[in-house]
C-alpha cells in the first residue's frame, strides 16, 4: 500500500520559503575546505547544522577528527553526527553529506557574488554549495521539519554524517566510519547518499555504481636544477623529451588505452547490460551541451554512456615542474612529473592495474635509451563500487521517484568516484543508494554552481517519501 | 706599440673597495623589469645610472619608450644613453648593457638577501644583478672613474646605451635603436656588448657567434571548459592526449630533430671549422658540473660544444592550461597550449623552419584524427648571429685580454640568443663584439647568483685595456 503522503507534501510546499532561507543561511557562511584561513567557517558551518539538528529534536555530537595531515597547524572540521528518532520497530536509514564547499571567488567569473543565495527569474538558486552539498544536507533537516509541523510520523529512524572536509580528500573520515560501523551507525539498516546528479535535467535517477581511479605520478630528472635551453639545449637529455615520449604511449586520440594487458581485465558486456543503456534518458545533445563542443569520441548514447560507466578510461591531466605560464621561457626543467590516472571499473584489482601501468612506463623509458632517472608510482587508489540495484533501499527509492516526479527513475552509475560510497558499503556491510536532488546543469565545483528551486523543494518531499517507502519495503535482501 | 696600462690599473685595484661598494648599491635596487610592483625601482635603477654618469662628467639622457605593450597603465622604463668624450680624433666605440634584473625572492632558496651583496671568504660577491648585468655596466663607469684619477687620457670616444627592460624582452629597444642608429649612434665604429659568461671559469673568451631561436606555441582545443576525467574520461577527444602525442614526434631522446627537412637547413661542418673545437678551453667535467649530473648527450667536448653552438636543438619547455601544481587533480584541460623552441643556426632562415614545424604538426595531428582543433604559431623568433672574429674590434678586444689575464682567449659562440646583438649589427652596419666579464659558474638567472671579486675587478681593467687597444687598432675592417 503506498504511504499516504498528501500532508506532508502540502507542508513541504507551505514551508519553501522558509527551507530556502535555511539554504541561503547556509550558503553564507564560506566554509571552504581547502583554505586554511577559512577554516573557521567550516566550522561554523558544523555548528550551524548542529544547531538546527538540535531545535529539531535530534541527538546530535560534534566529532573532532584531530589534526590535519601535513598541516599540523590546523584542527580538522567535526564531522557532524547525529539521530533522530530510536524506535526497535523501525528501521534505521543512514544518510550521509559534507558541509564544506568547494572554494569560489566572484573574479572567477561569477554572475552573482558566490556566497549569497541569488534566485533568478528561472527559479535557479545560485550559491557555492546550493547543490554540493548544502541543498541536498539540509534536505533531511527540511524532511524531518516538515513531517513535525504536518502531525505526520516519521517513518524511520534517522542517522546522520554529515563531514567537514569532502572536497579536500575527506581527510579522517574514512576511520571513523570504521570506527563508528559497529558503534554510532550499528543500527543502520540501509545507507543514502545525496551528493551526486541527474544524468540529464528531466528526468530523475538512482545511482547504483562508480567507477574507480588509479593516479599515477611518471617522474622524469636528470639535471641538477632547471637549464637554460640556449645553452643546454643540444648537449643534455631533456627530461620533458622523455616524459612527453613516454605519456604518448598510454592512449590514443580515440581514448583507447594502449597499456597492454588492460582491456582484459575488464569485465565482459553482457547482452543484458548491453540491452539497458537504451533506455537511459540522455542524448547526444545532452554530451554536447555539457562538453560545450561536439567532440565527442562516439556518436551515439549507448557507447558513450558505456565509456563513461563501465570501460576505463585514461586521462592526461598535466605536467608538474615544466613552465606552465602563458607567455615564452627558454627553460629545460630539471624535473618533471606527469600526472595521469586510470578510471576504473570492475574488475580490475588495483594491484593489477598498478603493475601493468609500471611495466609498460618503465619498458618504453627503457627504450628510450636516456641517461635521465624515471619512476612511476601510484599516488592514490579509490576503487570502483556497484551495488545490487534490486535491494529494497533501491526498490523504495524507485517508488519515491515515481511518487514525487512521476516517472520511473533511471538506474545508472558514474563515471566519477565518491569514496566515501565504498567506505559505508564495507564498514557497514549494508546497501548503499546514491539518491541525487540536483540536475546535470547545476555546475558543482564550477563557477555560478546552482540548485533549481524545484530539484530543492520536489527534492525534500522525495527525501521524506523515501524513508516511508523503506518502512513499508519488505525485509528480504535485494 | 702596447699601450702603459699600469698606472689604470693600479688605480683600478686602489679603487676596488669603492668599487664594490656602488655595485652594493646597484645591487640594493631591486629592478626586477617583470614585474609591475617593482617598475618604480628599475627606474630609479635608471636615475641612479644616470647621476652617476653625470658625476663623471657623461653627458645622459633618459629617453623615454612609451608606454608597455599590453600593460598600457605601465611606462616602459627609460632607456639611460650616455657619452663620454667628442674628440673627432678619437674612435667611438658604442656599448651596451642593462640595468634590470630577473625576479628574485630569498624563499627561492637564496643562501643570503639577494638584493644585499654579500662576499662570502671566496670572495664571491652574491647579489641579484650582479653579475646580470650591473658588474659589468658598472664596469664601464668604474673605468671613467680610474682613468680620470690615474690622470690617463680616456682612449675612445664611448657610446653607452643602458636599458631597463632585458629581462622582459627587451621591449621598445629595437625601435629605438632603429631610430638613432643614424642619429645618437652615429659615431659609433664598433659595438661591445658585456652581457654574457666565459664558457668556464679560468679562461676569458670572446665570443662571435649566438645561435637564434623560434619560440612556438601549439594549442589543442576541444571542450568548451575544462572538464572532470570522472565524467568525461572515455567519451570525449582530450586535448592533452592529442597535444602529448604530437609532441612526441619532435625530438627523440638522443636530441635529435624528427620534423623532416630541419637538418638539410643547417650548414655543413667543414674541416677547418671541425679543427677548431679541439682547442676550447673545456671539458666533460665542466659540463657535467653545470648540468649538476652526468646526463650529457655526447661524451666528448668537441661534439658537445657543436651540440651548443652549430646544430639547431629543440627544447619542450611545458604546457599552459594542463595542471602544473603538486598534488592531484582529475581535470580534463580544455584547452592547452605546448611550448617548444627550437635554437636556430646559420643557414635556419626563419620562414623556411616555421613552414616545416607547421607542416609537420599539422601533418601528425591530422593522423590523429581527433576531433580537437589544434593551431601553431611561432611567438617569437630571434636570428642567429656570426660576427667575424677577424675584425680590429676582436683583435683589440684579444690583446686586452692578454695583457690582462696573461692568455689568448678561446673564440666561442654561445647556444642561447642576445636578441639585441643582432639588432646593433643591422642598424649601425658595424663589427658587434661579445666582451664577458663573468665566468660559467655566475648562476646568472638563478638562486645566488654572483660575480666574483676577480672576475669584477680584473674586468673593468679588461674594459679599460680594450678601449686602448681599439685605440691602436690599424683601420681596416677585419
Amino acid at each position: 500500500m503506498a504511504p499516504q503522503l498528501d500532508s506532508y507534501f502540502k507542508q513541504v510546499d507551505s514551508l519553501s520559503d522558509h527551507f530556502i532561507e535555511r539554504l541561503r543561511k547556509a550558503v553564507a557562511i564560506p566554509s571552504v575546505s581547502s583554505e586554511d584561513e577559512r577554516r573557521p567557517d567550516v566550522v561554523k558551518m558544523g555548528e550551524f547544522l548542529a544547531e538546527q539538528l538540535k531545535a529539531l529534536g535530534a541527538s546530535v555530537e560534534l566529532r573532532p577528527l584531530g589534526k590535519q595531515p601535513h598541516k599540523e597547524h590546523l584542527d580538522l572540521p567535526p564531522v557532524v553526527i547525529a539521530r533522530y528518532g530510536s524506535d526497535s520497530n523501525k528501521r534505521t536509514i543512514l544518510v550521509y553529506g559534507h558541509y564544506d564547499v568547494q572554494p569560489a571567488l566572484k573574479e572567477d567569473g561569477w554572475a552573482t557574488d558566490p556566497f549569497t543565495l541569488t534566485v533568478d527569474d528561472k527559479d535557479r538558486m545560485y550559491g557555492r554549495g546550493s547543490t554540493d552539498d548544502k541543498g541536498p544536507v539540509l534536505g533531511w533537516l527540511n524532511a524531518i521539519e516538515a513531517h513535525q509541523k504536518a502531525g505526520v510520523d516519521f517513518p524511520v529512524n534517522l542517522l546522520m554524517c554529515f563531514e567537514g572536509m569532502e572536497e579536500y580528500g575527506s581527510e579522517g573520515l574514512d576511520d571513523f566510519i570504521k570506527d563508528e560501523a559497529d558503534k554510532y551507525f550499528k543500527d543502520a539498516d540501509a545507507v543514502c547518499i545525496s551528493d551526486n546528479y541527474w544524468l540529464g535535467t528531466e528526468k530523475p535517477c538512482l545511482t547504483y555504481g562508480l567507477r574507480g581511479c588509479n593516479y599515477y605520478s611518471i617522474e622524469v630528472s636528470g639535471p641538477g636544477q632547471d637549464l637554460h635551453s640556449g645553452v643546454f639545449g643540444g648537449t643534455a637529455h631533456e627530461p620533458m623529451t622523455d616524459l612527453v615520449r613516454v605519456m604518448s604511449t598510454l592512449v590514443d586520440s580515440s581514448g583507447k588505452i594502449l597499456i597492454p594487458g588492460i582491456a582484459e581485465l575488464v569485465a565482459p558486456l553482457t547482452d543484458e547490460e548491453k540491452s539497458l543503456y537504451g533506455d537511459i534518458a540522455f542524448t547526444m545533445d545532452n554530451l554536447y551541451e555539457s562538453l560545450g563542443s561536439q567532440t565527442s569520441l562516439f556518436d551515439n548514447k549507448e557507447r558513450t554512456l558505456m565509456g563513461r560507466w563501465r570501460y576505463p578510461s585514461l586521462s592526461i591531466h598535466g605536467i608538474e615542474g615544466a613552465y606552465s605560464a602563458p607567455g615564452a621561457k627558454t627553460v629545460i626543467p630539471a624535473k618533471v612529473i606527469g600526472k595521469v590516472s586510470i578510471r576504473t571499473v570492475p574488475n580490475m584489482e588495483s594491484a593489477d592495474v598498478n603493475k601493468l601501468v609500471y611495466d609498460h612506463v618503465n619498458g618504453e623509458f627503457a627504450k628510450l635509451k636516456s641517461k635521465n632517472k624515471l619512476t612511476v608510482s601510484c599516488q592514490h587508489d579509490g576503487k570502483w563500487w556497484v551495488a545490487s540495484p534490486k535491494h529494497w533501499n533501491f526498490t523504495a527509492a524507485g517508488k519515491a521517484v515515481e511518487h514525487v516526479w512521476g516517472v520511473k527513475p533511471d538506474l545508472t552509475r558514474e563515471g566519477g568516484s565518491i569514496p566515501v560510497t565504498l567506505t559505508f558499503e564495507q564498514a557497514t556491510g549494508k546497501n548503499v543508494l546514491l539518491l541525487p536532488m540536483g540536475s546535470s546543469t547545476d555546475a558543482a565545483h564550477s563557477i555560478n554552481e546552482k540548485l533549481d528551486k524545484k530539484n530543492y523543494i520536489e527534492g525534500i518531499k522525495l527525501l521524506g517519501a523515501y524513508l516511508h517507502y523503506v518502512a513499508e519495503e519488505p525485509m528480504k535482501e535485494g
